[in-house]
């Protein structure tokens, strides 16, 4: 059956988000076509003031501040000499939540399932460097790799590791083991070994 | 973490949708942040465009017609008396793209969690009584409730079974077997009660 024009255009926008599939952006799209106009109005109008947003120049996260840093990187109280690069802005949030790191971010971007970094990555990457190189004199405190601990986060870290690893002191990765709440008979062996090597 | 404002208005619009969580929806909204200003334009303007989208006034499907019907309603080739109720358009879609039905629809839209129909809802089936009353002389030949084989799904088609009985010569509902390519193995009972006794 043919779709309405309106909601083929609408669908096929929405579609091209990440975990939206065809049939959800289809769904989502007669949903939206079917509700008040004013609602959709205030939808399209949060979007529209997204061109207000600018990114963090330093570490790449969304910000609104007049300067072009972002709250965190332009925290004199914060170590700029301890890198967390992690993927998502989403994983910045959880991590800054708990409160135990100091230091600045590095946003890479969700790691391709190609197994290879894009262009715009490797960027963000080269900027790091290049941070490290002239505002910390050539060696970087810590470098850590918060990657999920998955075959492309592992991968990768071993690439970046290798890349930047003469950059820094230390680099290092998120530790593994039993989640809090979590039980021992269901954890896979990795988990499991992993925690027994690091039980304190 | 306190979120970017942009981000908060952004993600509150996004969770409002339905399937959208507000996990899902801050990961959406900083990835429509970070992406590029064209691509956010076209989503915009996508969804103003379905200010240009109407709903029907007999079923409630969306069609962009200069009359007030879609094409399914103001097809004269199509049986008036025989009408499908779905809950939602894509129910309709794939419905319809089976090529066995010849009749209208009626879209009642999403059946609430609580158990009971949204005040628009129930003018929806008072809509579909008005229409048997006036064009069809009172009796429809048949009315199928085409729900969710669920538990919400039984309990409404039970009550509209009772708020419509009089009004039709027949109310059916989907039939309830194995799908095609399943396995019998993994079918639970009643589905494969059902299927032994509808055997063919």
């Amino acid at each position: 059956m043919k779709l309405p024009e309106v909601i083929k255009k609408l669908s096929g926008s929405l579609s091209e988000l990440p975990s939206i599939g065809p049939r959800q952006a289809i769904r989502l799209a007669f949903y939206l076509a079917a509700r008040g106009a004013e609602s959709n109005k205030n939808l399209a109008e949060s979007i529209r003031e997204l061109g207000n947003a600018k990114i963090c120049e330093r570490c790449f996260f969304i910000h609104q501040n007049r300067e072009n840093l972002c709250d965190i990187c332009k925290d004199a109280s914060r170590k700029q000499s301890a890198i967390m690069v992690v993927e998502k802005e989403t994983d910045l949030i959880s991590l800054e939540d708990t409160g135990r790191f100091n230091g600045r971010y590095l946003i890479l971007g969700a790691i391709p399932k190609t197994g290879l970094l894009e262009g715009w990555q490797k960027l963000r990457l080269q900027n790091l460097k290049s941070f490290i190189e002239k505002e910390l004199g050539g060696k970087a405190e810590e470098v850590i790799l918060a990657f999920n601990p998955t075959s492309y986060g592992d991968f990768h870290a071993s690439i970046i590791t290798k890349e930047i690893g003469s950059l820094a002191k230390k680099v290092s990765r998120l530790g593994i083991g039993i989640p809090t709440g979590g039980e021992i008979e269901f954890a896979d062996s990795d988990t499991l070994g992993n925690a027994l090597q690091k039980r304190s």
